[in-house]
C-alpha cells in the first residue's frame, strides 16, 4: 500500500528527513552527494519534495566525500553528502580526511538504525561515532526526530566556523520517518574568518625588516589573489623570497600572479629550500614538517627558531599579509607580464611536455584537480605562466582524491573547465568518479599519467636502500601485468576518452577535450 | 646509497618487519593481500625475503580486506593485509565489517608514521586505534621493535581465538626499519571449537520431545557436512524443520545434502516462516532478528519464548548437532538422491533462470560467493540440488563483499572452480577485484546480474510506501543513464567478458567461463 505523500513544501505532513533536508537547504546547503542505503530511504523520498536540494548519486561513497569537498573548495560554502550506516561511511573515510586536513566545511548525513532497533545489533550495525570522529570536527546521533532542524543547523553552524572541518550527522531512520513540526531554526550568519590582532602585524614587520634572510611561507586563503598580490608587494619591499604550501587546499594560479613554487615534498629538498633562513613567516600555512619520518632527518623542516606565525590557518590570513604589506610601506608590484605559453614541439610524451602542453591550452578561469607526482610537480612548475586558473591538491595524502575532488569543483562551477591530472594508481581508489562525470555530464577533462606503477613507491624504496628488484617489491609497486586499459574503462562509465604517446598527439586530442561539453579522458602513455 | 641488504634468511640482519612476516609465518600466515604506502615499505622489502608469505596485490584496499576474508573461510586459517595508515585502513574497514560478522581470523598489518615523527602531525597522521575498533577484536600499536614478534603472535592468537574476529596491528615505521633480535615466539596450539556441555544437549533433546512445532537454525559450522547430516536425523526423527541462517559465512550445499533454505531476508516472510513454532533450536545461528526496523514489525522474528540454543557461533555446533541426533536416537537418513538438474530451455534470462542454469552448470567442489538479492536468492532456490559446492554470502550487508572474497577463495583452494554471482550494484564497490583476479590469473566466473538499479532500495521505497518516482527517488535508485559497460569494464582490468540476454546465450557462455584457467565475466542482462 503506497501512502499518499505530501506535496512539495507541504508544510503539513513535513517528516524528520524533510526538516533535515529544509534546514540544511535554510543553511545554504543545495547539493546532496549521496550513495544511500535503506536507512537513508526516507531522506531520498524527501529529495523529491525539497528540490533547492540537487541529489548527484556516487556508485562509491568516496566519490561523494571528495566531491563534497572538492564543491566546498570552489564554492566556499558546504555540500551534503548522504552515506549508509558505519561500512558506508567508512568507505568516504579517505576523503574525509583529506576534506578535514583542507579544512573543508561539509555536511554528512548518516543513516542509522532504528533507534529501538540499534539493540539488536542487526548485521549492519557499528560503532559510527568511532568511525566518524577521526575525520569530523562535529559528531552527533539526533537523540529525537524532533531535534534533527536543530541538529542539522548545528552542524552547519560547527562545520561553517573557523578553523572548519567536516561534520556528522547521524539520523535513526525512524526519526527520519516519523511527523514533526515544520519550524526551522534561524539561520546564524556565517562568521568569517577571524582576523589577525595588529599587534601581530606589527610584531611581524619588525621582524621582516630585521631578518637577513625571510622566508615567507603562504597557505589556506593567503594562496587566493590578494594575498599574493600583498605577499608580491611585502618581498619587493623587503627582499622576502616565498613558497606556497607543499599541498594547498586552493590556490589561484597564473595570469600574472605571482609564480610561487610549492615548498618541496621531499625533506632534503625543503630543508634546503629554507636552510639560512632567520625567518620563516607562516601566513596561513602550518609549519612545515616532513611528510613522513626519515632517519636521520629532523620532522621540522624550517630552522626552529626561524619560525614566526602572522596567521593560522583558517584566519584572514589575505588581510593580514595586506597590512603586513602597508606597515612595510610596501606596494604591489605591476602585474607580472608572462610571454604566452606555446604548445613545446613534438616528441615523446614526458611529464615535462605534459605540464608544459597543459599549461599553454589552458583556458581563463579553469580548474585544476592534481593528485599524483608524476605529472603533478611539472605542471606545478610549469603552469605559473598559464592564463588564471585555480589548483587543488590532495591535502591530506589519502589517494583517491583528484577524481572526486574534480566531480565536486564542476558542480560547484557551471561554466569554468575543470582538469583532473591524475596519477594511474591514485585514480584506480575512487574511479567510479567517472561515471557521475558522465551522468551529470559535467565539463572534466581527465590527464592519466599512465607509468603502470606507483611511482612514488619506487622512489620510496630506494630512499630506504631497500629496493632490491625482488619479486614483492617489484610486483607491489607495478600496475603493469595486465596494463589497465584507460580507453576502455573510461568508456564503460560512459566517458570518451584516447590514448596518447606524443605531444603532437596531445596537443589536439586535449584542445577538443577541453571544448567538449561533457567529460573526456586522455591517457598519458608516458 | 643501497644498503646491502641480507639474504633470504639471514638471520644477522633481521629487521621489525622481517620479524613481523616471521613469526605471521611462524603461525601459518602464507598470503599477505596489500595495498601499501611508503610508511609500509620495509615489510614489501621483507616481503622480498620471507618467501613463505605471497604478496597478492590489490588496487583498492577493500579487495584485499575482503579477499582476506575470503580466504580464511575457505583456508580455515587467516591471511594478512598490508595496509597504509589511517586512511588505506579506513577503505578497508567496509569489508572488515562483514568480516567481523563473519568471525573471520585475519592479521591486518598497518604502517604508521615512524613513532618520534607522529606528534607532529603529518597529513596523514590520524586515529587508527578510533577507526580500527569497532572492526576488529583486537588492536595494538607496537611500543618498540623487539616486540614486533610477539606482537604479531599475540595478533594471531587472539584472532584465531573461538569466537574470531579480526585483529589489527599497527606498526611505527621506524620499528619496521630497526635491526631486532631473530628469536620467535613459539607457536601456541589454535584452541579449537569450544564443546557445547552435554547438559546443554540433553536439556535441547527434551525440549524437541517436547515441542509441538521445532524449527532448527543452523549457522557457523552447523552448516558443514557434519551438522547438517546430523540435522537432517533430527528432523527425521522428530519432525522439526530447518533453516539456514540467512547470510552465512560457508554453507555446504548440494550434493545430496538436505536442502536447507535461508530464512528469508524480510521480516514479514521470516515470522511467517517461524510462526507457530514454540522451539526455534539455535545452532551456531543467532537469535534472528529483523535486517532493520519497519514500524510496527517487531525485532525478534521467532516467538521470543521459542528461542532456545544449543550452540552459539563459534562453538562446535556441528559435533552438539551429532550428540543432540544420539540423544534422540536419530540416524542420519540416507543421501537425498536428487534428480540431475539440467539447464532450461531457452528463452529470456530472469533471476530464476539464472539459478537454475548454474545449479546445472554448477561443477563439483566449485565456490560460489553470492552478493546480491536479485540472482542470489534465486540461485539457493536452485542450488540445493546442484553438485556439492560451498557457498558463501555477504555477512555484514557492507555491499561490495562478493568480487573480494572471491579473489580470497581461489587462492585459498587451488583447483577449485570459484564463481562469482554478484549484482551490478554491489560489484561497483570493490571493482578493482577485477584486476588482481586478472594479474593471479584466478579461476574465477564472475555473473554480474545486470539491471541497471539498486533493485533492494526500489523494493525498500516501496515498503516505506514512499516510492514516488520523484526525481531523487528514481535517480538515487537507478545505474542507467549511463548503464555501465560491463564487457568493457572487465576488458579493461584484464578479464575476457561477454554479455548474454537469454539462456540459449548463457548456458554455453557459463560453460565455457567454467572451464578457462583464468577468470572471465559474464554479464546477465535482466
Amino acid at each position: 500500500m503506497k501512502r499518499t505523500h505530501s506535496a512539495p513544501g507541504d508544510p503539513g505532513t513535513v517528516t524528520g528527513a524533510h526538516a533535515v533536508l529544509k534546514a540544511a537547504a535554510a543553511h545554504g546547503v543545495d547539493v546532496c552527494f549521496a550513495n544511500p542505503g535503506t536507512t537513508e530511504m526516507p531522506i531520498v523520498r524527501a529529495l523529491d519534495d525539497v528540490r533547492a536540494v540537487r541529489p548527484v548519486l556516487g556508485l562509491f561513497e568516496g566519490v561523494c566525500t571528495g566531491a563534497a569537498d572538492g564543491f566546498a573548495r570552489i564554492a566556499g560554502r558546504p555540500a551534503s553528502t548522504l552515506l549508509h550506516l558505519g561500512p558506508g561511511f567508512a568507505n568516504g573515510i579517505a576523503n574525509l580526511h583529506n576534506a578535514r586536513r583542507a579544512r573543508t566545511p561539509m555536511l554528512n548525513l548518516v543513516g542509522d538504525q532504528a533507534s529501538w532497533h540499534l539493540a539488536y545489533d542487526a548485521p549492519l550495525t557499528s560503532d559510527i561515532h568511532s568511525l566518524a570522529r577521526p575525520v569530523s570536527g562535529w559528531v552527533r546521533t539526533s537523540a529525537r526526530a524532533a531535534d534533527l532542524a536543530r541538529d542539522t543547523a548545528e552542524a552547519l553552524a560547527a562545520t561553517t566556523a573557523f578553523p572548519r572541518s567536516p561534520a556528522t550527522l547521524v539520523v535513526p531512520l525512524d526519526f527520519q520517518q516519523a511527523t514533526v513540526s515544520g519550524a526551522l531554526p534561524g539561520r546564524r550568519p556565517s562568521p568569517g574568518r577571524p582576523a589577525v590582532d595588529g599587534q601581530v602585524v606589527d610584531e611581524c614587520a619588525k621582524a621582516i625588516r630585521a631578518a637577513h634572510r625571510c622566508v615567507l611561507l603562504l597557505g589556506d586563503d593567503a594562496l587566493g589573489e590578494r594575498g599574493q598580490r600583498a605577499a608580491a608587494a611585502v618581498m619587493e619591499a623587503t627582499g622576502a623570497t616565498a613558497y606556497s604550501e607543499t599541498f594547498p587546499s586552493v590556490a589561484e594560479r597564473g595570469g600574472g600572479l605571482p609564480g610561487l613554487d610549492r615548498l618541496p615534498y621531499f625533506p632534503e629538498a625543503a630543508r634546503a629550500a629554507l636552510a639560512g633562513a632567520d625567518l620563516v613567516l607562516l601566513a596561513g600555512a602550518l609549519e612545515p614538517v616532513s611528510y613522513f619520518g626519515y632517519e636521520g632527518i629532523p620532522a621540522r623542516l624550517a630552522p626552529p627558531e626561524s619560525v614566526t606565525r602572522l596567521a593560522e590557518p583558517g584566519q584572514d590570513s589575505q588581510s593580514a599579509l595586506e597590512d603586513l604589506a602597508a606597515a612595510l610601506g610596501a606596494t604591489p608590484p605591476a602585474t607580472r607580464r608572462c610571454g604566452a605559453p606555446v604548445v613545446p614541439g613534438g616528441g615523446a610524451l614526458t611529464p615535462r611536455s605534459v605540464g608544459v602542453t597543459l599549461t599553454a591550452l589552458l583556458p581563463e578561469g579553469a580548474i585544476v584537480s592534481v593528485e599524483g607526482g608524476t605529472c603533478g610537480y611539472p605542471f606545478f612548475t610549469a603552469s605559473a605562466v598559464a592564463a588564471r586558473h585555480t589548483a587543488m591538491t590532495n591535502t591530506g595524502g589519502a589517494i583517491g582524491q583528484g577524481l572526486p575532488v574534480a566531480v565536486g569543483a564542476a558542480i560547484a562551477a557551471p561554466g569554468r573547465r575543470v582538469v583532473a591530472l591524475q596519477s594511474d594508481g591514485s585514480a584506480q581508489y575512487t574511479i567510479q568518479a567517472l561515471w557521475t562525470m558522465a551522468r551529470e555530464q559535467l565539463p572534466v577533462t581527465v590527464l592519466i599519467a599512465s607509468n603502470s606503477r606507483y611511482g612514488v613507491l619506487r622512489t620510496e624504496l630506494d630512499r630506504l636502500g631497500a629496493r632490491t628488484d625482488g619479486p614483492a617489491s617489484e610486483r607491489l609497486t607495478s600496475l603493469a601485468d595486465p596494463a589497465i586499459g584507460w580507453p576502455a574503462l573510461a568508456a564503460a562509465y560512459g566517458v570518451g576518452a584516447t590514448s596518447v604517446s606524443t605531444v603532437d598527439e596531445l596537443a589536439p586530442a586535449l584542445a577538443r577535450s577541453l571544448l567538449a561539453d561533457g567529460p573526456s579522458l586522455i591517457e598519458l602513455k608516458l
